[in-house]
């Protein structure tokens, strides 16, 4: 191993150039202007598995964005690995609040990264996290320590639900097999105290149309006798939460995981600061549902945001319309045991149900996501906390995770497999927000955590 | 008049071109890009005042659009009429919902306009309005038969909230004085049942920020802990208005003028179906304020509208963002005896106290207007009555508008003098809205109007 880290520290300066040449690449998938960037960005990742020395390297299409499968078989005997990633990335906006362009990388020093961080969409979310991956059995082919099969499973519409992963899985089902599947898109608690993410919420996600009169009209001549729609949405938005932050939609609760009591106690022994999270986001309060705190609300508990809302003129100036529509983008996550389309159902259901008769509504279902939880007692989790307490000094935490892979659960479903998530960003890192950026620390050290996991493996 | 009425017939289609011509200038003046069309609207305004022999014509900056104005004296013992329009108009987002070009004005034919109707922004709202005036002069002066001095004054800024109207009136004071203002931007009830509007409602119009979290945050990593200033903004608004639909801000109805209940049956009594209300709009059902009509609601009771309300992910697909900020564009129509800046004050002091401890909010006060009634017992109003029972057939019901042309009060109190508005727009000219037009009736007998009304004043 100490050979190993002194070729990972030679080629520090390469890696991270890749890695910046990768993000070049707007591979954005939720915009279909950028469609061509997204088979870009697959290209220049499978071109990157066979210069390493992955046997088979193939681009497989899709009804969306294509999947790129690399696999090296090494011997049958030894246990093999299964990494997943995905190569596409969130939309940039709002523009105006990046510090530098989204996809021209820079390295800047910062508080939490005081090696450095490579600013850029995606940085972290997720091919600053896959590359590691690569990079990772790449150092271990050239020392001819590889005593793992190895294969790559990496995707171009994780940011816009997976919709083709699933019936690939079920076609590829055996070419796909493994051991244990590899995850590296979730965050460590910081750099001193590494954590190994073992649950991950679920999601529903909606649109809602509500539409008022049949034409924008003029709020002079109309208003106070006409129901104005957004004045109507943002009724039943407020109505969809109480006054103790839990969520009124009749059945929300109903398969929620009660988490006992011994466990939200250790949950809640791991180091937290409020005073500095409350800090770092410039709030002067947390909120959320009463009786929780701020880690049981961000894991065990389900949530409702309003992503994203608009109507009426929204330009420079004044404008006097009383609109005909207004729309919301809306997501719920969700925690064992919900079920995505249930909980999607039961909000269409309640939205059409409590939509006043001055307007009528719509909901349209986006993707969902299944929640997950992961085992600690397997044989690869040990794999993984021995690699990570080698390159951290320190045994990781098993931590539940607020956000949605919901991968997991399908992987689990389709491949039968478990997934280790062992992801190395920071929940600072500002995946999805402008100025997401990854540290250069937690990008080297992942590289040699995971390469510390594939010897740990073999060793087994 | 006779006379007149074959040479304004034979003057149709040149009219008509001329409206088109003017039409075609994209004069938005809440829109910064548009700055030289509107400056465009200005110039093509005073050339045409020119060509029809106006004495006097001077075009006068401001600090914002220009200001046309011109006179032509022809006797000092006559009557002196001031017409006041704008040529500036509003945006026509939302532009899909257009079915023809905004400034690509056609002309075709409607169930209420069966003579057609020219369709484009601006063409009610005013251009298609103030041009009548241009036009009714122009006959008269043709005719040899203008017994009256006319000035002119037409402004670039209506629709932003006249800015810097008030100072112009009282520095040139003087040269404006008149006595009666002619201005032609409302509406009649329709082609069969002429109205003279005597009450404008009064504006005040706020934008709202509220502010969560210092960054755009995952939705998943943090949802269910932190506040999400959408969410929040939704309830906010949802609170300005209780389920009687009485806006909740405290002392908002304080200076509420209490209308008779004598006054109230004969605006009842005014023609107004309203299934045939609701069939127009494409609404189940009206709303507003409990314990009063349709009719009064738009005319004698304020209202508060949300223009337009926007934060978070508004692209294409699905984006699970915890937004840092969120907007609204908000507005209350005033009633006498409101004053906008104090219901302006009160609404910031309110949105202020209201916000709860996990957001800051900001409240910019945009453009406002006082309400206001005009006289029905002058010569003016009479000469403007007969004038339209001589063209429509039918004596004029004087109307409270729903609308708001804060100016009225503001020449009332600068220059001390009445307004008589006569408009001749129908509401469903979608004026503010995609697909406005102005009807060739309403055009050409506006024009006869206006021209009959300067004679009936000539002979008082």
């Amino acid at each position: 191993m100490e050979e190993l880290k002194k070729y990972l520290e030679s080629q520090k300066d390469r890696s991270l150039e890749e890695l910046i040449r990768f993000l070049k690449i707007p591979s954005i998938s939720a915009d279909s202007n950028y469609k061509e960037s997204v088979r870009e960005a697959c290209n220049w990742l499978s071109g990157r598995l066979e210069e390493i020395g992955i046997q088979t390297v193939k681009i497989y299409e899709t009804d969306g964005h294509p999947i790129v499968y690399g696999e090296l078989i090494i011997d049958k005997s030894y246990p093999t690995v299964l990494f997943y990633g995905h190569y596409d990335v969130q939309p940039p906006d709002p523009m105006d609040l990046w510090d530098s362009e989204p996809f021209a990388p820079v390295v800047k020093k910062t508080k939490l990264h005081p090696e450095g961080a490579v600013f850029a969409r995606g940085a972290c979310d997720d091919k600053g996290q896959l590359y590691m991956h690569v990079k990772a059995v790449e150092a271990l082919i050239e020392n001819n320590s590889l005593q793992c099969n190895v294969k790559f499973l990496y995707e171009g519409e994780e940011e816009v639900g997976s919709e083709n992963l699933d019936q690939f899985c079920m076609e590829y089902k055996d070419m796909l097999s493994s051991d244990v599947i590899l995850i590296s898109d979730t965050s460590i608690l910081s750099n001193d105290t590494p954590t190994i993410t073992t649950g991950l919420r679920g999601l529903s996600y909606v649109e809602v149309e509500v539409t008022g009169p049949n034409k924008d009209l003029h709020s002079g001549v109309y208003g106070g006798a006409v129901a104005n729609p957004i004045n109507i949405l943002s009724s039943m938005i407020a109505s969809l939460q109480d006054e103790n932050g839990k969520v009124t939609i009749p059945g929300f609760y109903d398969d929620v995981e009660i988490v006992s009591d011994k466990e939200r106690e250790l949950m809640n022994e791991a180091p937290f600061d409020l005073e500095q999270y409350k800090a770092d986001l410039g709030i002067k309060e947390v909120k959320g549902e009463k009786g929780f705190t701020t880690f049981e609300r961000t894991s065990i508990r389900p949530t409702l945001d309003v992503n994203g809302i608009w109507g009426g003129y929204t330009g420079e100036g004044a404008k006097t319309v009383l609109p005909s529509k207004a729309f919301a983008k809306i997501s719920m996550r969700l925690v064992p045991f919900q079920d995505p389309d249930k909980i999607t159902a039961l909000f269409k259901n309640h939205f059409e149900k409590i939509a006043p008769e001055y307007v009528s509504v719509k909901v349209k279902p986006h993707h969902g996501g299944r929640p997950a939880v992961t085992p600690i007692d397997s044989e690869e989790y040990a794999a993984a906390e021995a690699a990570m307490e080698a390159s951290f000094g320190k045994k990781p935490i098993p931590m539940r995770s607020g956000g949605s892979i919901p991968i997991v659960a399908m992987f689990k479903e389709v491949l039968e497999t478990d997934s280790i998530l062992m992801g190395f960003g920071l929940d600072s890192d500002s995946i999805h927000s402008p100025n997401e950026h990854y540290g250069l620390f937690n990008f080297f050290t992942g590289i040699e955590t995971i390469a510390g996991f594939l010897n740990n493996l073999s060793k087994q």
